[in-house]
């Protein structure tokens, strides 16, 4: 069990999906652009290829972690994580349930 | 900055909406009935009232905070939390991408 400060820890926010490329290392990888709000899009690395196409997700909302320390995934730094669930060889992304800004704290 | 050991504390899960009552203290709560995969429908309370209808939730798949500690909301206990993107006076739920089963676990 944990506390709502306990969740609290995880920063989740709406994402706009701006831009979509194959990872060039790895076959189940892709490289997403994604407006959280910031200046500038953060370069996010999802394991949804063969379950998304880049046409699926172009300006899609998704549900950002965007506070999680950086990871290199087969060389290709992601700053973030999105958020999707996953049972036996099937991956469904989190969305939005109407339009809303990218950026928006999700609590 | 968080690690995905952190973030991996959060139980995050598909949830079913199978009912919606009216809260009888509460202007801006709802009460639902969610599957969550479980033996039994989880009680959560949610803070959407005016934003959502019963008929908008009936058999929606919403994201649920599982192992979220129990609170009472205006004498009403709720067991986890459905999430939601929340800007003034906005409130958009999350929802999942395509159907997928109650249940599944969200990473």
């Amino acid at each position: 069990m944990i506390s709502y400060q306990d969740f609290q820890t995880v920063e989740l926010k709406v994402g706009k999906v701006l831009a979509v490329e194959d990872h060039p290392n790895a076959d189940k990888l892709l490289i997403l652009r994604v407006d959280i709000g910031e200046a500038a899009p953060r370069t996010l690395v999802a394991g949804i290829k063969g379950h998304y196409t880049a046409a699926d997700l172009q300006d899609k909302l998704v549900v950002v972690v965007c506070n999680l320390q950086p990871a290199k995934l087969r060389g290709v730094e992601s700053n973030g994580m999105v958020l999707a669930a996953q049972e036996s060889g099937k991956i469904v992304i989190l969305t939005l349930d109407r339009p809303i800004a990218p950026g928006t704290k999700i609590l």
